[in-house]
């Protein structure tokens, strides 16, 4: 069987497109040789046991580097057993839905959202409510009155789930006094928040806000937290941080005892490239590297785009948000884009449920270099102003 | 955070115990140097794209090593669209069970059966329904009445689990003329056969049986195949083979939309290590230590344990299914073997549904040296004649 016909990436760029549409690191950004070392440090210091079944909750190693590093980049540290080891952040959420939702449940999901989270969830007999979001997050606010709907329909609400800290799509962070109202809220109404903070290292501006699991009780919050976006995801390695009751359940589960940690040798992989300093060295690396991309896409925005959209400084993460002046609409431009050799995510995809007229759109910074960025943007102004656009000269 | 007290392993080994309850390769039949170079290799092979996010249904070179080698180890080969790579076994399985089951289904299930399996697929809303084995595996002339009944029930039959190669406890491969009927008797009924493959590559005797999944039509067969019991569990690298209807679904499901590959890096190492030949000539060395392990086993147990319990030797796995004569009891007689420094799993474990009183036991004689599973055996067999034991003389 010829091996090279076959796909190896989720995602294989067109020769000539720069697609902006895809949330991944940048190649140049994964550190494969620093990675290299650590794998193999990794079977010199731990020999088969690296290789073993490992312990379901994740090897110690990782466990407890993740309870020191917390305690630098949020508010607080976990203690171990308020700490399981994942196979990233989707997998994450796929054992939470898994464990701890029934047929017929409702599960509140801000909207937008992270379009994927959506069809995991979806992959669970659950029924989704929106909740709408504004230019501080998540509309806290709103939660009273649709949870009351829903239980005066006789609905169980179990879970809500959110981005409240460098959002996918919005770039937002949930402002200071929502996420504290928002706990309360979910706390008092015995709902189970999913929080997913991917990109709580990848800070621009200033540290990351708490998180939410940082500001509540015990069984209140189970938080997704991933090496996907800092350091390589292909090592499929990240944490939940909850609290004993539901870690020990979820290494209950079947996969886990069977099988036991989920990503074994990975995680020893990233416990020993972290252990070396070799991590923290590599997050500097990353918000210089992230930072100059941020600020290329948008001064490349306010040269080429300036007033027929508006968009905000996102304070970290991988993404710029785009707001297209009316009457344009993002998947309508969409294959014009492409034509001209640039590929985005328009808005809609991100809507609960998803649909597709949606004037915005998101642009992903994080896998392009800087003069690569300004192109794009070139490419996509053009396409903006293309044929049916607003802005073009009717005859 | 001090990572030396926190757990590594799945099972840590208490000083001084034999413990043949743990279906684990050797420690030191894991090929760790093997494996290191293989991994160093893949990161200069690829570079980042061994880091990033893999394709969903597995990168191609394992896919295509996985259909090369099955066309040796198997009476037939897959074609790549035939194969999605898993997190092992176990993870394979709860795929499967949450994309095809609702709540309500019955899922019919062997008995006895592997113990975790079970408890993978009570993590769904299902009910499990016990199909009798005997000493030809499980017994398919018993089939057509169970599920007329469930039918008649109204209940919807969807999935039958079944180890039919070197099967987890007994050690039994389903007879020839069975392995048809099986799957003709599926086909009609339209239920979907869950083959849980792992042991196939150690066949001792003989080459193994030809798979349930070579053997039937295109969507009648869902088989479970790992790299844990050849190479490594740590790696948590494993692989499906149906057909491409059911393999779209798998690589449509959320968390392989949104992460890709499951196992990206750990597949590439696998791929990397098998193409270098070191996987053929693994196994080999493999074949030859584990048949000496369970012809040491064996042995012993004709030495120590006599007449007090039967046997069949298996053809290939890593277990043999004891049989203790009456009246003694597996479960009643494990503390006393612990006391004595042996562990093993009481039968009881096994049934669907699982329930303590059992004369059988399984010992696993893959993770220990010849020397020690004498020992072992000696330790067993005073704890089968210990206090309360039927051939204790009563004073």
């Amino acid at each position: 069987m010829d091996a090279t016909r076959l796909p190896l990436r989720q995602f294989d760029q067109p020769p000539g497109m720069i697609d902006l549409g895809w949330g991944h690191p940048g190649p140049d950004l994964i550190p494969t040789d620093g990675l290299r070392r650590a794998a193999a440090r990794t079977l010199h210091r731990y020999g088969p046991d690296a290789l073993g079944y490992g312990y379901a909750a994740g090897p110690g190693p990782l466990v407890a580097w993740v309870c020191d590093r917390l305690g630098v980049v949020d508010r607080r540290s976990p203690v171990p057993d308020d700490v399981v080891i994942t196979a990233g952040n989707s997998h994450g959420l796929e054992q939470l839905a898994s464990l701890l939702t029934a047929p017929g449940d409702a599960v509140l999901v801000e909207s937008p959202t992270y379009h994927l989270a959506v069809r995991i969830l979806q992959d669970h007999p659950v029924e989704l409510v929106p909740v709408p979001s504004d230019t501080e997050g998540l509309c806290v606010d709103s939660l009273p009155a649709i949870v009351e709907r829903l239980r005066r329909e006789g609905r169980i609400v179990r879970l809500l789930y959110t981005q409240p800290t460098f959002h996918n799509p919005t770039g937002i962070s949930l402002a200071a006094d929502r996420r504290r109202s928002l706990v309360d809220f979910a706390q008092a109404a015995g709902i189970l928040i999913i929080e997913d903070d991917p990109y709580r290292e990848l800070a621009y501006d200033s540290a990351a806000p708490p998180s939410l699991w940082s500001l509540a009780s015990a069984g209140a919050v189970a938080r997704l937290g991933t090496f996907s976006k800092t350091l390589a995801p292909g090592l499929r390695t990240g944490f939940i941080t909850s609290d004993p009751t539901l870690t020990r359940r979820l290494c209950a589960t079947g996969v886990l005892a069977s099988g036991g940690g989920i990503s074994h040798f990975t995680s020893l992989v990233v416990a020993e490239f972290a252990a070396s300093g070799d991590y923290v060295s590599h997050v500097a690396t990353l918000l210089t590297a992230y930072a100059q991309r941020r600020a290329e896409l948008l001064s490349a925005l306010a040269r080429h785009v300036e007033s027929r959209a508006t968009w905000a400084q996102p304070a970290g993460g991988y993404f710029v948000w785009l707001s297209l002046a009316p009457p344009r609409d993002a998947a309508a431009t969409l294959p014009r884009a492409r034509a001209a050799g640039v590929g985005y995510m328009p808005g809609g995809a991100f809507n609960v449920p998803p649909h597709g007229v949606n004037g915005s759109l998101r642009l992903a910074f994080s896998r392009y270099a800087p003069q690569q960025l300004d192109e794009a943007v070139q490419r996509l102004a053009g396409a903006i102003d293309g044929p049916g656009s607003a802005d073009r000269p009717r005859g």
